[in-house]
């Protein structure tokens, strides 16, 4: 539906490099990327000891932080390759209680200009066949000039 | 200027045994309560090495979740002994780097009704005396029965 | 992809009944439901002169006023007889001027719960045959006794 | 508490004319500029019946227009004179219904940065000497070049 134009045609590894460069996302969580496209990015986490509550659940922040991953990197599959896209402000929406084997989430560009990136992230909770949307996120996104 | 009601003579107690429960929190992230009030309160964490992003600032999903913690735990303190306060939604806006020692987020009551509780909150850097915010966040929290 | 329970029947009439009592919506923008199915709400309203701003876009909260309507009505669908949807919450992102002969927002219910109940909102400025996405929402909505 | 840099010396002036030339906010609420300082700005309206719902209330978006004024021109008094502010997104809780003679918004900046600032936003509703908080916002603005 969307059709985005690509400035950095290596995007897909970037977004690989980059999520494995942060220490939170992907030794704390263990997040891995599960699929890049332009606009569209999926992230993944299991649900290991550390991250559950004392009910059983994973903490609300760690779908929160997955879905901030995917929107973000989402933003960036169609920034220049100068370009890092950082978090302006996000808004999540819990609505179901973060219980599965894995977590998945996946973000998309809604609206991308020049300066700003408008993104969508949803959470599933995965447990065998089952997948259950777990949280929904809008989230702003800024191209700022890379650090690296 | 606000004038709460206190259901749980042992809001404070409550507060501080809880967050020492939650692994995600407590152990990971290193975060430590540092003031109750009925309505008001007070989260930090070190600036540990895992937190850290490549530019060397900590990844802004901690500070939010220093903040959700300390908006959620801001209700749990107007609630009753049988209720626990969870997250609906946040919002949260990134306004600085998170460049600092520590991390201090504070949660505030800004209305507190029978069902959803709504919460105002706000996240400092901290680097010897010099305190910069660096995010803001508007949540909204609701009592359900304590699953204790 | 969702199934929703229906408890009251008369959903559609008891919509457009209620957006016909609102002088806010209905008189002042001209607001008119446009369709309604379970869980989806399309409420449109006209790009009339009181709504423009200088620059000759119509004002964002006019955006924002069609996307809480139709996310609460979405709500609403699915709610029983004696019960009104009232928002919460709600974040929008604009995304385009508003600029069109005329303005659709189309709202659907993420998730139904007993209390609250979350929804997205899009709007597009809609000029000939030409369809652009201009705002983004994600509400919360909350079931309360009917007041009538 | 904050220290704010004015480059328009006639923001307040700049507050009052661009208030008046927006038909939405001027002649179908009502709105008017109460206060002007830096980095602060204070906008009221009556509760006229054409802004209330059946309840006897006014519309909750009432509230959110007057806090988005009120945000976006607290942004305005920051900026340059050939910059205006415009709202990326919004996010508002409302806190107690819009029962009141007139409702009064305050908007103030968090952080002013060059591309984007970050406001929070309050509304009271006011009965003769009783005001009563009825919304809370947190918005972020962008500075754009002025169209006049």
């Amino acid at each position: 539906m969307n059709e985005f134009r690509i400035r950095n045609p290596d995007y897909a590894a970037r977004v690989v490099a980059s999520l494995a460069s942060q220490p939170f996302m992907h030794t704390l969580l263990g997040a891995r990327v599960m699929l890049v496209e332009p606009g569209l990015v999926e992230i993944a986490c299991p649900a290991s000891a550390a991250l559950l509550q004392p009910a059983g659940n994973v903490h609300g922040i760690v779908l929160t932080a997955l879905a901030d991953s995917a929107t973000g990197y989402a933003a960036q599959t169609l920034m220049d390759v100068a370009q890092d896209a950082v978090t302006v402000e996000l808004k999540v929406n819990y609505i179901a209680p973060g219980v599965g084997e894995r977590f998945l989430a996946r973000g998309r560009v809604r609206r991308a200009g020049r300066t700003l990136t408008v993104c969508d992230g949803e959470v599933f909770a995965i447990s065998g066949a089952t997948r259950t949307p777990v949280a929904c996120m809008l989230t702003t996104m800024m191209a700022v000039a890379s650090h690296g």
